[in-house]
């Protein structure tokens, strides 16, 4: 039977010489490959609390509507800065080059709250970071992050991990 | 009992002056407002043959991610220009001002496939026409066109019926 990992595409060169972009599309256009992911992401938490889901924008989209959709549980989107239409707070972090903000709503998520974050990919984890802090900052709490690429050599889960996070992943590539 | 339009909120001067702009994210981040939305979505749909659910950039992946999940079918992201890793179509479409351009794989949909389009908002329809477009350019065929909310002043939904489309909104606010 194929895995997930099985279904995801590897683009060379994309966006620019020299990365090996791996591609979740062909991974979410199939029926069998989908649902596995979905139910993969969710394994680790059967019985647990889970007030909200959260994912990054926009391949976290994706995953994050299905994952809330399977628990029952409300979403909430973390946006690139200027997209969200209520009143905000907003956290910067580094990129290869400069700097990008993420934003959530300021009533997005209430103290006390258990939060699971799911993204398609772990790679340096900054958007993840920004992320956690933003709901932090909310008062709610991260019960874990669940990714269906983890990128190992780039250093995303060991930077998670740090902060205290539980980082699940469906699969892993080694290398850039 | 709520409504699915219960849950939307309006937020006054969003994007810029005048506009009343209908913020989806409270619905979403509702337990019982995100199931309501994602099982109205799919009732006239029961019984039909759909093999791929697809959502335009961004919001539409939230739903479109549910609907997926529910269906046990796959998902295909319409994207923004240049967001796309594979091989992809093109299609532009008119703004206010200016233009723009989404794109699709173009292995994303296979000919004669049966495709459930999911979006948050119906306004003009424009983003919905250029994506209807992609799709029956790569010979799939759009069964149904579902939105959250739909604005009736805007000729959106006039527009797809134009088109011979079937349009499905779950409620509406009159005027812009």
């Amino acid at each position: 039977m194929k895995t997930v990992k099985d279904y995801i595409r590897t683009i060379v060169d994309f966006p620019h010489d020299g990365i090996l972009f791996r591609d979740v599309t062909t991974l979410f256009a199939d029926p069998r490959g989908f649902r596995m992911a979905i139910d993969q992401l969710l394994s680790p938490y059967a019985g647990m609390r889970i007030d909200k889901v959260t994912g990054l924008e926009a391949r976290g989209f994706i995953l994050g509507g299905a994952v809330a959709h399977q628990l029952s549980t409300g979403f909430v989107p973390i946006r690139k800065k200027g997209k969200l239409p209520g009143r905000t707070i907003a956290q910067d972090y580094k990129l290869e080059y400069g700097e990008a903000v993420i934003e959530v709503h300021d009533d997005a998520f209430l103290p006390g709250e258990k939060v699971l974050l799911v993204d398609d990919l772990l790679a340096t984890g900054g958007t993840a970071e920004a992320g956690i802090k933003l709901i932090e900052r909310l008062g709610a709490q991260v019960i874990g992050c669940a990714f269906v690429v983890d990128l190992p050599d780039l250093g995303g889960r060991a930077r998670l991990e740090a902060m205290g996070m539980e980082v699940h992943a469906l699969c892993a590539f080694e290398g850039l």
